[in-house]
């Protein structure tokens, strides 16, 4: 509030109809680099490392369409992150959509360059690949780093036909790459079929806290987030949200679809539940527009990026 | 039962498909005007006062439509409204789809006539600017009444892009004309992003019961509904639904979604939690169904104007 | 484990993408008859027995399609069902889809053949007139058999536009058959709009536990399925599950469309629950791929035939 | 012009909306009987004689629903229906949607009824069933007819599945029956797969004049027609209309689709050609909604529906 | 070629692939005004002039959106245009959505500013209601224009509901102010139904040259091209273009839809047709993204408003 | 006719129903390797390749899915391939779906295999990258192939994004690396944006007879098929077809999709002017279901595979 500078606004309603105005999150500026940010939206346009469905490659696009609606103030908590943060929306990320190797060292010298500026980055996915050179940049700036990672697989695969950069094997390499401070790692919403139980344990065996989809069921989060951000804290800490973590009645819109998931409420309460940590960085992945009929996901990823936006370090409550 | 009028019956699925015969609401007869009625199903074909996804105009159409599976009982609460209330489909409002302002008169004077009749009249909107011209003609009809509002807004809006009359508007309208009785309102549902905490703290200052959703959150809302009738009673009482008060996940087919909001367990509960009340009108607004696939919303908002007739005084129960 | 057979297993997404290979049940191996099987998945394309929505004649395809992406084990229960029972896809029922009586001939001359194997046949619909003529195999080889039938109606009307076959009376003409033990059914799920109070009432009269959504709103059915289980137990039991006793949030594609139903972790907690009875048998009826927009219903389904296989007799856990 | 009648007219855009008023045939008024009628819209909801795609029972609804925008005059022939015509839309056909051939039974009675009013039935479909009855009653009324049969199929098998009575042998039965003058049958629009020449050679041993698709490419029909018009003249004419005539480009919703088609000027050159004939009745068959994104396909129905109204005896022309 | 200046050119694909980057017309740079501009894209996302399906709202964001794969050259006529012309996008226009009227006068004054600059604007719509105000600044400017107007519909109604300002009336309004030159008019792909010849024939009879979709059918169109050119050269000129003029095969996503329209070839042909006329502005109108699956008809109108700026005076071609 | 062996048949409907069965190419029956084959079908499930909209992985399913309408007799030109050619479907390319480069080498070992069965395979996309890999293997077998490669795009980029592989370079590299005799290369259906006129002139400085789009509008190609003919025979010869050649009114369902194109009388010209060439194999690419409402684009694609099955040599005509 007492900030000195000229805090960019998400446009308003009254200012241009909601359906027009530019197609960034929140109708927010743009800027070429992230040099005097405080928050940088940044775009993942990627779906070569999907397994079952592609189309997350149209999640920036889509989510940043879909974020029109989004208000300043949240009613829920009080956040009013755009009168203490200087944000903006500083474009896509030109992957190599013909080689997901090299995409995986393009984000990385990207983000590597992002953190030269500290800023917080949330990034709009894109498929799960994208979050190891992330964390890439991340563990080279702060560390190996705390992780909440919210999502219905563990994405611990030794490799995927063969490959050790896939969707599904983000996790494992970072821990081999000493990217994770594995006993500040939570995963939040496992479930369904595999191959066998190693999946859920080979983390606990590495000291995270694996919660599956089934102790969610039924009930509210917050107790489970006090134990969390207990587990996850005292240090820098990344954010990664698979919004195939949710039920599919809630996010339908994803390419490796599981039953049994999160509720709103719960992913709710999870984001929310962040709350006071050092939160570095997050990102929103696996939002498949092609599969999304009347855009359900895409206004769920849109409006659970704008939460991570109200969790972080500095943001002003009212 | 003992009504000696012949009553009204939905056609029958042994008499014709259901997916043939007429498309009114419950496949029941027409009629040009709201004489002789108990009740009346009235569509408001409008989508001009929306602010972000239109297509409301055609929710009369495709409610009606997608009401031709609901039969005369009800399985949960006994109510068999056919039994003891003429009711009948008496169509849709002329509104004037190149002109809002003269439309919500238009909308007002028709019910005027319709009120004329004694006939609880239950709407299917169009979006929720229509609640303000029934409102004025209830209030000249009843005096001031009170009002259950389940929405995902609280629509008290001073304006939106300069205009007194639009979508968000209608309730800050009707307490400034005196057409409700402000310490017999309820509001349920709300949540979201806003612009400031006035949004639902606005009507709090006036008397309001303002339930956000997050108060609603894992848990039956049947507790809750023995506070809203012993607030909202002692005298005629209106009811406004918004179909985005419910989750996505219930209702997709809608033009501003929430996230986080109410499941149909809960809505159900709503309404029935009405019976007993001195219900003199309602609506259901804002069904939209360009952006409803599979029906979903369409096929939501047919039944819960069928449990809103469940619950109006002087149905029989068995 | 110490099978000594070659047991057929899923074809693996390190053999193959999961969007490539063979569009059978789990990407099984096939055969013609079911000789030398555990387990047979089988499908039975039709729709004309259905009174609303049609569409369940493509059933078995888009099942079969949308569980390319199961796995073999369990990671919720620890089933493994692959490591002792030898299970393939025996493909369809060819049913006449012009005459529904022929086809409910077909189906049971079908089903006697199938059931010289000693086999367990889990069967992919096409609408639940299916399921009486599967039932009337099932009674011819185990006596009267236990039923858990899982559907937002109970199917027990006298008759539908006069006839005795559709989708609407399987289990009234079960009943008049001596098909069911009837002091060991239980019909979970049901609710909405009927013609009276007989519709749930027809069956407890006849000893069954009918158990509406309403009851299940807002909690777990863990512990109802202690009782469900005590109810059916002590013969051969078979499941037949509607895939409308889940709320359309969670499966949209279907026919016969009613609010306010169970959950998927219900309908998994009642699947599950099912571990331990003697089963002869399931179906997963009611899918209809045209009104499914992003697939939601079908991997829904999926899912739940795969869970189905889980609790058989014989199936082992790690 | 000079009928001392009050003829009805379709509900105008400047009395009520488009997009609301009754869902009827051009928003006409309705009535129960075809009595003091020159035309009556009438629709049969039926799909339980199709072989593959299913959802023509809903065709009635959405032609019907998607005719709302038609005004009475037509630009390019001048035609008036509605200034010496009395037309109204007489609701559908109660057909047993659980049996076929009692449908077929169904809808001779009832097309015998209509045919007492001296009245020209325009039949909404519904699949191609359903025009084998009516032509029993045409033939009863008028002796053996001409026909025009503008299809991509010949629909002249002699069983499909063993069955006499399908969507695919109508028009071997009518011959068969004596139903149709063969001397004055054509059929237009031929094309596709099929098991031997004699599916297109049947017909013609019997004289009918057959137009394969691929003698339409790249042209004008308006030639063609004079040679139709020639053939099938001299005597009562009944039109049947297949949407599947259509390339799947204008047509996509419908359930026996082949590429390759007619377009829709050459459609409407086929319909505006038989002005002058002596047609006695028409249809249009095999629209379904489910398999029709946009509502394109029953948009183009709606349209050529009235298009045939505008060719009838007795039609003003300005 | 010999431009001096540095020429904004669309983001190309080796610089980020094409699904990402801004959401902007052809990926271009954006700038709040038209100065130093010599075309510049402006957006109007409007749809409450509409009478049917509502949706063009989200016209600009989804044309520019499906815009991504427009490279720079036209390969079939050999225009360079971002060879010689400052192009880029301008953003909305902040019509007032719950108001036509006002809007009208929003975009008036908007043109007015705009036309300063001495730039040729292409403008994506929205509804046709927005030609009228954009006339009015383009004859403030150059006087009575000369105009092409391709269309299903003459739009030159008195009124609509009684109103003088909606989608079906910019035209004859235009006439009466004296905006157009009516000798210089040409109005091409008119059809349908309506109310009487005089819909066709109010604009022959004030000079026009109005060609029915009937006189197109089955030919190329480039021979009326040049009679057009000579109908309405000799002074500035503005290109209307509605996309429903089009048939619904080539583009569904539309309000008022009209069977028998347009070929994709033929409209191409009239655009390029318009090469070496003093065209002083252009816009494509009522594109509705909710009712255009696949995005067929988006994908259509970017390409349109790219073959418009390649005819535009001072194009380079190669 | 006299052949000796036992030749497959696709599975008829009076046998099985349409939308059961086996989801394999025409009901046909599996076998593992082409060996005894004359033609194998033959998926290649891969969208790693596509430079805009993905989701071709889907291709085969999906086009072996809407197979199931497909009759063995070719009506229209008399071939009856069933007669004297042993055909099978034989499955999927088990592609790499994480490394493009790869999944080439997977291809191009696969083809080596099939060809040594002297069978001819037509081959389900998958995008065009797969026609590098075939060519390599059909060169290696043949020597350089004639070959009539039909498309919206001329697919001879010198990259993309720096990559020498991907779908818009595999005819540069396959002139490269001497797969293809030049003088008997012919491009049909070219348009559309780029970046230079080089792009359709590369391969006429080669000796390629190119057509653009625009040369066929308004026409039938019967006459250029003859030239086309005399153009590529003398030798063996390859068919390559690019879905997106047809104009997206008949194919909607692609990647990169162009305004413009060909029509399905056009195409099926082509094809059906192939008899006689001595085809060596065939491929159909670039369908892509997420993006095909009513399955459209799929049904237009399992057609034109059989027609290419329809005039390979050896194929009986009646």
């Amino acid at each position: 509030m007492n900030d000195t500078r000229q805090l960019n606004q998400p446009m308003g309603g009254n200012e241009m109809p909601r359906f027009g105005g530019p197609a960034t999150m929140m109708r927010l500026p743009t800027q070429d680099s992230a040099a005097g940010l405080d928050v940088a939206f940044i775009g993942i346009p990627m779906d070569i490392g999907t397994s079952n469905r592609p189309g997350t490659r149209f999640g920036p696009r889509a989510i940043r369409d879909e974020s029109r609606m989004l208000r300043p103030f949240n009613m829920a908590t009080g956040a009013a992150p755009f009168e203490s943060l200087q944000v903006a929306d500083i474009g896509d990320v030109p992957i190599n959509t013909f080689d997901l190797k090299k995409s995986v060292d393009i984000i990385a010298r990207y983000y590597d360059e992002v953190l030269t500026h500290d800023v917080t980055p949330i990034t709009l996915g894109g498929d799960h690949t994208l979050t190891l050179p992330i964390l890439r940049a991340m563990a080279k700036k702060h560390g190996p780093v705390g992780l909440v990672h919210v999502d219905a697989h563990a994405d611990i695969n030794e490799h995927m036909f063969g490959e050790a950069i896939a969707h599904g094997t983000p996790f494992r390499r970072a821990v081999e790459e000493g990217l994770l401070d594995t006993q500040r790692v939570a995963q939040i919403g496992l479930r369904g079929t595999g191959y066998s139980p190693d999946e859920f344990d080979w983390g606990r065996e590495r000291g995270f806290r694996v919660v599956p989809a089934e102790e969610c069921w039924h009930k509210s989060l917050t107790p489970l987030m006090e134990e969390i951000r207990a587990k996850v804290g005292g240090g820098p800490v990344y954010l990664t949200f698979d919004i195939d973590s949710l039920d599919p009645a809630y996010a339908p819109g994803t390419g490796t679809v599981e039953i049994g998931g999160l509720t709103i409420p719960q992913v709710l309460e999870i984001i929310r539940g962040l709350r006071g940590l050092e939160l570095v960085g997050a990102d929103l992945v696996e939002v498949s527009p092609p599969f999304d009929a009347n855009s359900q996901t895409t206004v769920v990823a849109a409006n659970l990026a704008y939460e991570m936006l109200c969790v972080l370090p500095g943001v002003t409550y009212r």
